[in-house]
């Protein structure tokens, strides 16, 4: 806390219009565009890629695939924004007025000194994603990501000094979150980006008296709807949407309701979900450790959701076998744990089987044909809209669940998934004006 | 207070997904453009015309031309939203995916049950606008207008009934601030659009968690650049900035700074300005009471002004002879209060020098060639950003003060002005993450 | 031909910078959307919208109700661009530029003199919406419409200028297409928009040097897809796309590609269609009489169809009896020919099989599980692109087909149609330069 | 002409929802941004920038850092289509229907089999730019080069397959005119984009019945306003723009306005043009050889204009001495004739001052105060419209001029230039169906 006062004065000193503007330093816009092309092309050299994705191994349980996957998103986002596309952004549209000599036009303009908090599960994707947009229109930016992971962004940092980015665009803090929010207070953080939980995520819009930006938590849900097909691709999706990462992503799998034609014995989808979780292990990294829900913890909330009337134990269920993972962090098999829907009907029922459990776990839920407006019922009564599955190519039982629900980013059809942000598209909760007022539907008709 | 629970209920029965979006109902799309263009039809009546003019000027001291302004704004304002064009506002973007059968788009999405709070001095035209905006999008609105001014809104509301708009898109609320508190808090409003002082707004932000946007008020000022032209004009649009309605616009001039070339004996745009505020008049409505602020406290604070260093009467400064303005209201002259730049470089005269007087008061500031920076520097210190006004046709000093200020509208060139909003461009403050981060130039060269 | 003279010499005289844009007379936009509003007001009057209702009847052999559509769409699009709306079509993009002082703004500028040139079936509709666009943006223009239904434009165009519209905005001429010719070529038209047949469309490219935009003629074409539902629905629209207003609509449905599921007894689609067909009348004015096709041509080609092996009547195919059409006119049964897929696959028969009869007459082609890559085929080998249908609701098979096609307006959907052009959306060929590239789908789902 | 048959086989095989559009392929949209990213990434390496600057040259008389011009506008372009900027063309707009199940969306469509031609004066930008829009869009492109330079772009095809390219994307031809006009006309080019002289440029859009778009050629004026200010830079810039690459540009200055405030003795913007003019040299490659115009043909029509009344040399006018520039070119200083605008009135004499001479060669016009509309008249005979500069920093005066002229590409400011292009704009004639209606104005107001 005593280390703080130059963050703080930093933050104060920034004008408010900016490091520029459209007005103001507009060469910054295409020097920015070119820290992009620069910052791509160093990426795409085979020993930088590595150097990154094993330092993403080194503060996350991540298989080199997966820590490869957010070096790709970056180094693609990056070329996204490459030669004129940072100038691009700030374009402005201008009406002709009421009579000659006047007009008028609309500008994009920065906040001034901003701030972006980021979480542990994506090391280099969300934080950097997050600071350098923040630099793009003109905003100075103080990031700070979980002090666990924080060397990834420190050092993509330095490379982005190094192909050219001027070090004072971007400050970066290492601290916990009560000695953040006296930087923001002090230094009167014109707009924060908060990505991470809903209760911190509350406090800092009353903290901040609203300058916030929010993409927090979610409870995500699939739906498999009455048309079966593609089998075998909706169980491999679901277990990849359930378990990938051993659920540590905002957008896992959380809820899957299930069609009774689902669970009629030919199709099985339940035996099929368990077989695919059987087979992930710590050894390959398709299973890894809780960082946040130790296995006593993780054990005790699953006994609680299978104390809801009618639950049953699906798979799973139990701390891994022969692991060296550390007490405080979680050693469990893939689990889940299957209810009716008339389950959901009651309240405190609800509330247990939709808690957001960081980990890997999911509630299945059996529904019958007829029983569509319950499963409605239940999703809008979830207070997270993040992502979001259904799985049908009935363009009618679609449109009735769009129809009904919010979720930020919802997957609908054969291929349906919940996890995944392809970079093409937006990515947030819907239905909260402190994030978008945006659903983005993403097609997956076909495969 | 014990009246409300009816409003509460049907705020929180919204569903989060709207009254519509566009997959539920799309029809009442078409339905709205339908009502916008029936109620601009009727508002072109002459009888209905003028019986709003008239209601307004039962409840707002506002001369019959400039009730009547009120009307014609919201007009063409139904007008631009009839036909096709509220269904063209929920216009979606779309890419093609990765493969064939995938494709995201993104949808524009409704909150649900919304409110808007709007203040006195536009009864018709800003709650008018607001709330029929939050029903297009699909949200349910409960709207809350000053009590002084809120039979405008009731009757344009019955009007709107009248031509087809169901009843239950919009509630009206006649209450006073501390009661539609708790109405937000326990009807869950999951947005706020307020208009009205910065106090208020902070408070709705932080106990509504951030879930507002804000239209705040505006300490307004204007620059009169070195190069001099066009003085007639620039000194009748000045006098009407500062002095039409009494000053009780959001976007009145508060501060004028005025280059030496502008204050030499030939151009004396001082005197120029004290003729013209001269003239005004409570009889021909060209002088008004002033609402907020009674004479007493009106004349206490041109005092604290006039005790700046340097600081000297230029033109008003009295009670207004012959009136018969009840007491609570103020009735004073068109004032102004020279000072120089130097003394804005004085914290406590620039605290005193820059409150809002939401009445016929503005502060002229004179300053050098060479002092420019000083004027840039006294208009970033100041806490509002509504609109703001350069009087140059110099396009280098345009840019210079346009590169560094954040005023939400600004008007630059020989005929710029604070007030006006065309009906053609938005409206609002910058720099506010709350309200909006684009600055919108609005240039007028000729006359 | 000796009357020409002013009408070449007003388009020559227009600036080529136009009557206004973006930097000159500003106030025309505004003008132009307060004629819209005015013009609007105008038409919802019940005895005005009478009036064109009856004056169409007049010229063209539509019923009231028909004929009304006609208003009700202009009315509605004289709606969208009221108020603001024409000067929004003029908003410019604007970008930072490499330095302080620099930057690229994009602005939307006229021709000047250019010309709009519209046929008899639509002697409303076609010709207001086209003149007054091309007015919008700041050109001259003439218009010529089909002589025979002409009355109806002028007496628009009297009306517009009741409401303001300035006289020397539009010329109107009444002439055929030789001595029209001759007034753009000596007029200097900049640009000329052709709705009208492919031939003329092609000689205008080559005469005005390709200085023209074109809506030329449709053979439209109709998919019904493997999944069978809403079979009343289909057939009512298959039978008014098909056979109203006589098929004399340049959307008129053309061909309609069967899938053995629907001709199978329990579903018999051509009984119904033959059903449907055979209930209408000339009295009624369900049918009416043919302009361009006299009966002895409309049976001759009839014949020619029927000569393609295969081929066989479905319903219809006579001479009406008792009426009372003058012999320059058609004046038969709606009509329609079946022949197999495979039929098309021969050059001449295709050819035969594809021309643009402007009646009531349609081709049945029956297809097989499998032989859906013929159809594909034939569809693209059709030279005319405007509109089209896909009767499914399985996206997989909606996809393969928009692949693969590039009609301008394609509907898909359970309730797919040919005609409509709802207002919303843009309407034209595709896959021509001289047209547009764009390619809209109209989704039609559910009902 | 015996060899064509393939590029006429594959142009008329390729189908005409092209290689893929929104619904078929879209993985080539993502693939296209993958190969515009190693392509830019390929040309950073030292190696191939040099490569293709050395090869420009071999071809093109222009200097490394000319040449290295193009690379670098090629480089930036390619960066800015890169990651899934192609893809972003791509974008669909949506909006809702009239009931449930409807909506409505715009797809931008291909062509099929398309062509692109371009001249020798840009042996790698514009070539290489516009073929690979072609494809980003799903078109298959045949492209044809002026034969004297075809092979840079040659060898930058071989580099894009290097790199990912499929090579059934572009075809490439080496032959001349009208060979390739029987290519277009029997393999039926669904569209051609034609950068050349307008006497082709007209034949072309009649043989292919207006299925073009045309760049052509420009004569380009800029004139000097009343406001003289940064008298260094302005006749630099000048200089710049009439005799860089000799003149041999589609955006050279042909023509110069001088209001009578820029020839004054202090000003003499005349003999500051003289003296720059004086110091190119043909060593320097600061002056270079005429490729389309031999010395003869250049002295013959410097001698017509200077037969004009009033007119006079300026300055150049002589072939050079010491040259080895072979006779079928042109060898000659740069040169200016002087003319009062009261010359332009003369229609001969205006047709011979606004010959487009593609080599170092311009007129400079006089005006005086109060003639400005006798400039306006002659710049709207011009049939031209690519480029033009506005010196001065007088917004009225350069609206003035904005208002009355429609060249494509307008610079405006005291920095105005005609030649530039900066890769974040636009660039095209205006006023001109068959190329763009827009206007880009590029505001160079300060330096």
């Amino acid at each position: 806390m005593d280390e703080i006062e130059p963050f703080i004065q930093r933050m104060a000193a920034v004008p408010r219009s900016g490091l520029h503007n459209p007005f103001k330093h507009p060469e910054r816009y295409v020097m920015l565009g070119e820290v992009c092309g620069a910052a791509a092309r160093e990426m795409f050299k085979p020993e930088v890629t590595d150097y990154f994705i094993r330092l993403i191994q080194r503060v996350a349980p991540k298989s080199y695939a997966q820590a490869g996957g957010e070096i790709k998103a970056v180094r693609t986002w990056l070329q996204d924004f490459s030669g004129n596309n940072v100038r691009m952004l700030a374009e402005s549209q201008g009406l002709p007025g009421d009579h000659v000599g006047q007009s008028t036009v609309g500008y994009r303009m920065p906040f001034g000194g901003v701030s972006v908090i980021t979480p542990f599960n994506f090391p280099l994707e969300i934080c950097g994603i997050q600071s350098l947009s923040a630099v793009f229109m003109g905003n100075q930016c103080t990031t700070k990501v979980d002090w666990k992971v924080a060397i990834v962004m420190e050092q993509f940092l330095r490379m982005l000094h190094h192909v050219g980015l001027p070090k004072t665009d971007i400050d970066f803090i290492y601290c916990d979150g009560p000695v953040f929010n006296e930087v923001l207070l002090r230094g009167d953080a014109k707009m924060t980006l908060f990505t991470g939980s809903q209760r911190i995520a509350d406090k800092l819009a009353v903290d901040l008296k609203g300058k916030v930006k929010l993409e927090d938590a979610g409870f995500d849900w699939k739906i498999l709807g009455p048309d079966v097909m593609d089998v075998d691709y909706v169980a491999w999706q679901s277990d990849h949407d359930a378990y990938g990462f051993a659920g540590q992503k905002c957008s896992a799998q959380s809820m899957l309701f299930m069609h009774e034609n689902w669970t009629k014995p030919d199709v099985d989808i339940v035996g099929r979900l368990g077989r695919l979780a059987g087979q992930r292990s710590l050894k390959e990294l398709t299973n890894c450790p809780v960082l946040t829900w130790p296995t006593d913890k993780f054990l005790a909330h699953m006994n609680r959701v299978l104390a809801i009337p009618g639950a049953s134990l699906a798979f799973g269920g139990k701390e891994l076998a022969d692991h060296t993972v550390p007490p405080q962090y979680g050693a469990v098999e893939p689990t889940a744990v299957r209810i009716p829907i008339e389950a959901l009907e009651d309240p405190p029922s609800f509330e247990v089987a939709t808690v957001e459990l960081f980990g890997p776990f999911q509630v299945l839920v059996d529904y019958k044909e007829g029983q569509q407006s319950k499963v409605i019922e239940a999703i809008n009564r979830m207070p997270n809209h993040l992502t979001a599955g259904i799985v049908s190519n009935n363009p009618r039982f679609i449109n009735e669940v769009l129809a009904n629900s919010i979720t930020g980013t919802t997957y609908a059809g054969a291929r349906a998934r919940t996890t995944g942000a392809p970079v093409q598209h937006w990515f947030g909760p819907s239905g909260d004006v402190r994030s978008g007022g945006m659903k983005v539907v993403n097609s997956l008709m076909e495969w």
